[in-house]
């Protein structure tokens, strides 16, 4: 959970009104008019989203499952942790289940939350809780329409050479393969 | 630089039309129609970004320069590295100069890339770069109208503690400092 980050100065930006300015069929801007610290008032646009959860799945051998995606916005695969969005109302921790099982179709006796970031700040609400998985059984993937992915396995010392080369550059990949470094280190 | 990731199967997936669907003040929305790999028609809405820098300004006693800025669309405060758009055309090493030098006042004579990292793959073209700079020099800075912030200095091992404990979770401070930590340790 994120703790409270205490300042000298007052920052805060105070909403005065909201619309909706876009509604897709995948994403919802607001535009809203907020007043600045300094009383003048600005206009903040971005993207509300649901969240999504990220599960490291950690064979007893130590080596990772993974997926390979292909990502539109950036027209290049990209090495990834299995992740998705959370559906309304959905329990993190049972949405990082579900997903794990319908992208890969592993389940896993044994869960552990890791941490929570933020990915976009400055533009989107979306917050990511990444899960560790273990005690992984094989079963039957279900993936969505339109979803497309290769499931592959990686050690550990791999995914940190991917990290270095420039191969893992997706956020969430990259967080959560330092944290686990950090944890089966026994530091974290 | 990111490196192309080899797949066995055909993940691509190639547009057929783009539209801007949404032109904001701030953001920029693509709706585009895509083929998928089994052949199928899907559309694919994304933020289209100019990309962002990052600095990890890093004084000659080991600490670290870091900012406290309100971030509205999550209500709340967060520890964040020095960080900002790229302007159209504008080289990134000149635009994380500019940056450091507009949010904190400092110059530094001693810049080096540390990585890139895709932040919102599924929904933005976003790439930011991120940079260590070193042999820094105070002066003034000049923020932006309707920017708001604390500079505050702080240690790796207590940017380590804060990670760890939900204090920082914005991703890019958080793979920055990570990668700091790998750097100093001379093992990056």
């Amino acid at each position: 959970m994120a703790e409270q980050v205490t300042t000298k100065l007052d920052l805060q930006e105070r909403q005065l009104s909201s619309e909706l300015v876009y509604e897709g069929s995948f994403l919802k801007v607001d535009k809203d008019v907020v007043t600045l610290p300094d009383g003048q008032t600005a206009t903040r646009e971005y993207i509300r989203h649901p969240g999504a959860v990220v599960i490291i799945p950690l064979f007893d051998d130590g080596r990772i499952l993974l997926e390979k995606q292909f990502r539109y916005p950036l027209h290049q695969v990209f090495i990834e942790f299995p992740a998705g969005k959370i559906d309304a109302g959905e329990d993190p921790l049972l949405c990082a289940q579900r997903e794990l099982r319908e992208e890969t179709g592993y389940s896993a006796s044994d869960w552990s939350f890791v941490c929570t970031i933020h990915n976009a700040i400055a533009y989107s609400d979306e917050h990511l809780d990444i899960y560790l998985a273990k005690g992984l059984t094989a079963g039957q993937a279900a993936l969505d329409e339109e979803e497309f992915l290769e499931v592959f396995t990686a050690t550990l010392p791999e995914m940190m050479d991917w990290i270095k080369s420039g191969q893992i550059t997706d956020v969430k990949t990259v967080i959560g393969t330092f944290w686990l470094e950090k944890i089966l280190a026994g530091k974290w």
